[in-house]
């Protein structure tokens, strides 16, 4: 069928989409999510037909990335037929079906993926399956490899490459601040990317954005490392691994998480890293609630990587709570900088250390944990900070307190003595997040009460900091309701948690942030 | 956040999408497929949120139903801010975890599949998670009413409103022709609404359209009722359960048909009916293949109609192989007028005059099949097929020999003799819509043998018709490959079916006829 080009002026970043009327496809035998192939001239193309009610006969739509690929104009004339469905899709039914995928299966959906020859909705199909049927060891293996086959990877040459990352879930969590720059003082390559928050108050890539520039280029990024041993960049613009990208795209509406291990292990595979330590924060305020799920979860990252050719260690880490004070990309950076100097929270200098002696012990080094704390005391890492903040562009001389924070503040006070047994980390989140962060980068919380503290009436809980005074207002409303510190007397006094008089929906929360 | 509209010249048939740029996205705090609220004068609206790369900053793409609801025009501006994801996209969330819904939830989101507010990859969600963990009856009759309370329903007045329905999936099943006639002969009311093909070679709307109009509106209907007590035509166009309409889309590309029960009880209970026999065809070609499945289908459809208040019976009837002789929506209309005629295929006129017996029972009549019987064969079917014809604006004095077929067409002959032990129903359909059928309508297959049938070399197995010579050669040449006949000297002769000598993929055949 002959068919005219009407350009649609919109960019879909990639979607091969193409507009057809009721009347045109019903002639081709098309209904809605057909294929067909476009052709003009020497050159060809498939698109996925979406039908329009009352879209013009004779036209077909089509958007500004397939007008570029096809090389087509306004009212040119093309030949459209039906088009098989492609072969990633009978995969996609297969997964749907409950049955295994073979590599090469994997391979063809993951290359559909990135190439855009699946519908979000077909895409969103598969990642509901794997949410609800799960994925085998040989399935993660294949998805690993072919998210890192269809991007970019850098190779930092010679020795170990090493690397950490949290799976996430707790707020405050800035331990990457700290090791990156322990284990380059130490001599050892260790190029992190990471991302910026997406359900969270802050992703290390926020934290680090409120020091130094971090959306480097790959060259860029060579530099950095080859000058300093490490860095701090965002990951989410190096087309790394663009699959799970656009998985995370689909994933992210639908509450469901299923790519965890191949995501950052294809990751750290692009990156060239020999040697990773994962951090899996396990407790109440984590995304991995129980022992069990961590001990399994890691089991299956050291599994992975022995397959993938990644030496890697887990730690499970304690996740009942945010961790240090800060929460928010500049509250959480400040933090960062004083444990680095000498100061700031013991939890959060423990957890660097021990996540840096872990990876030291790994590339066979001894007492791993006290030659991390004597980097620290010596101030090498944070010599080492300061000139990653440098090399990327940053103020190497940055105070704690040049970090513009706030400027709005509250106390939010007990009205009440006790100690304190609960602190909900998601009400916590909820609070920064209304007070502005992630995007506001001086908003968040400072905590002043950990579990197992003493509190007297009208002690001060926490701060909530905002850049807007309407944004300080509404995060306040929120935290009188939510009240997310919670006290009593002593910890096993108040034995009832919580009733429940009728049937109700508790939400869970939900975390896509790694 | 004030934004500049830019009107997109499109109509997407109802999906509330705006296209925002990456630096109002990240502004916003907006993640591709959060929900924005749009504000203008007065009005405002909720949409779901795409983010495209080079999307200009400072304006937002709005397609034309969004346009009409705002009442705005190209560069008037619009505030936006964030908006909550609705209540629906949680309940579907909770699907995905593998929770049961309650009848207001499935209410919630059924509604807002009709009123789309939810994407089609989150559809594509929870009809995935639907396919994967089934659906309780509570959900099945929540779905069921909830898809009949959003769209239209017809009336037809006091009595018992009859209904037949086939779960579909054999070749050559037009008994509706027969059973629609032999019921309103009987004077009891019969509305019958089918669908298009869309797996298979033809949809009752395709054959009968060969003999009359069958896209009428719902007044058209009442009064072709009204006057000849049934009806046979499209339900396409009639909104009875749109939602439906909206699940089979996103379905039909995954391969999945989790909805069967809802979707065909919204709409026998949208038309009113109150006595349906409901045909489950059972075997090797059909899409239930063993009796378990079928004995398990039938009594959830009985379950669920009586919640309904749907007095439903249901047939368990063969399907080893096509019914009748011809394939394809002229031939099959040929052949449905030849057996009101008294003549045509024994295996078709027993199916009609049972399934016809079976709802005249179900309304008090004794001995069903044999009043069925004298009423083929006193021409009263005959005459009130052609009542309803006449009605639907078709002409009433048709003969089997007006029906246009071909007009090209080949024979494939045996290559030789022997017994027909296997007639690939998979096979046939794909060679009849490679023949043209359902779009082409005098395209199909007239077979010459089937079951158990003695074959001499050089017989004609089958007829292929098509209304191209380009579309006959392909169709000839693809019977010549997947041999659709499979002969032997005695059934047991062969009893290896097929060898396995590797790992395979055997690529399962998806029906989504009903």
């Amino acid at each position: 069928m002959k068919l005219k080009v009407e350009v649609l002026p919109i960019t879909t970043g990639g979607n091969r989409i193409a507009i057809l009327s009721e009347e045109s496809a019903s002639l081709l035998g098309v209904h809605s999510s057909d294929r067909i192939r476009i052709q003009f001239c020497d050159r060809e193309m498939i698109a996925i037909a979406n039908i329009a009610a009352h879209y013009p006969h004779k036209r077909i739509g089509l958007y500004e990335e397939t007008v570029a690929a096809l090389g087509v104009k306004e009212d040119d004339t093309v030949s459209v037929l039906l088009a098989p469905l492609p072969e990633s899709l009978y995969k996609v039914r297969a997964k749907l079906r409950g049955e295994r995928l073979r590599e090469k299966d994997v391979v063809t959906i993951v290359k559909d993926v990135v190439e855009r020859h699946l519908s979000s909705a077909e895409v969103a199909a598969f990642l509901t399956a794997l949410s609800i049927n799960g994925l085998s060891t040989s399935e993660n293996e294949a998805l690993s490899r072919a998210m890192v086959a269809t991007g970019k990877t850098i190779s930092f040459g010679e020795g170990p490459i090493l690397d950490k990352h949290s799976v996430g879930g707790i707020p405050g969590d800035k331990t990457s601040m700290l090791v990156v720059p322990i284990v380059a003082a130490a001599g050892y390559t260790i190029p992190k990317t990471s991302s910026r928050a997406i359900t969270s108050p802050a992703g290390t890539a926020d934290r680090v954005e409120t020091l130094c520039p971090v959306c480097l280029g790959i060259d860029e990024i060579k530099k950095v490392v080859a000058k300093t041993n490490g860095c701090l960049v965002w990951g989410g613009a190096l087309e790394l691994a663009p699959a799970d990208d656009l998985f995370i795209q689909v994933e992210y509406p639908l509450g469901i998480d299923p790519m965890l291990l191949p995501s950052i292990l294809s990751k750290k595979t692009a990156m060239g890293a020999t040697h990773v330590a994962i951090d899996i924060p396990t407790g109440m305020g984590a995304k991995i609630k129980t022992r069990t799920e961590a001990y399994t979860l890691a089991s299956d990252f050291v599994d992975l990587g022995k397959r993938l050719g990644l030496n890697i260690q887990c730690a499970l880490t304690f996740g009942d709570q945010p961790l240090g004070c800060g929460i928010g990309p500049a509250l959480e950076a400040k933090e960062a900088l004083e444990t680095l100097m000498g100061e700031g929270p013991l939890d959060l200098r423990d957890k660097a250390v021990s996540l840096a002696g872990m990876l030291f012990e790994m590339v066979g080094m001894e007492n791993g944990q006290s030659q991390a704390e004597d980097i620290i005391d010596s101030g090498k890492a944070e010599a080492k900070m300061r000139e990653i903040i440098s090399a990327q562009g940053g103020n190497p001389k940055i105070k704690p307190d040049d970090i513009p924070v706030g400027p709005e503040f509250a106390e939010v006070a007990s009205d009440r003595a006790g100690k304190v047994i609960w602190l909900s980390t998601e009400d916590i989140v909820r609070v920064a997040r209304e007070a502005g962060a992630p995007k506001e980068k001086g908003a968040g919380i400072i905590l002043h009460s950990k579990l197992g503290e003493n509190v007297h009436k009208d002690s001060v809980l926490f701060e909530i900091y905002a850049e807007r005074s309407s944004k300080l207002a509404s995060a306040l409303e929120l935290a009188k309701r939510l009240s997310p510190v919670v006290l009593t007397q002593k910890p096993a006094e108040k034995m009832i948690l919580d009733r429940v008089p009728e049937k109700f929906a508790h939400e869970k929360t939900f975390s896509l942030d790694r």
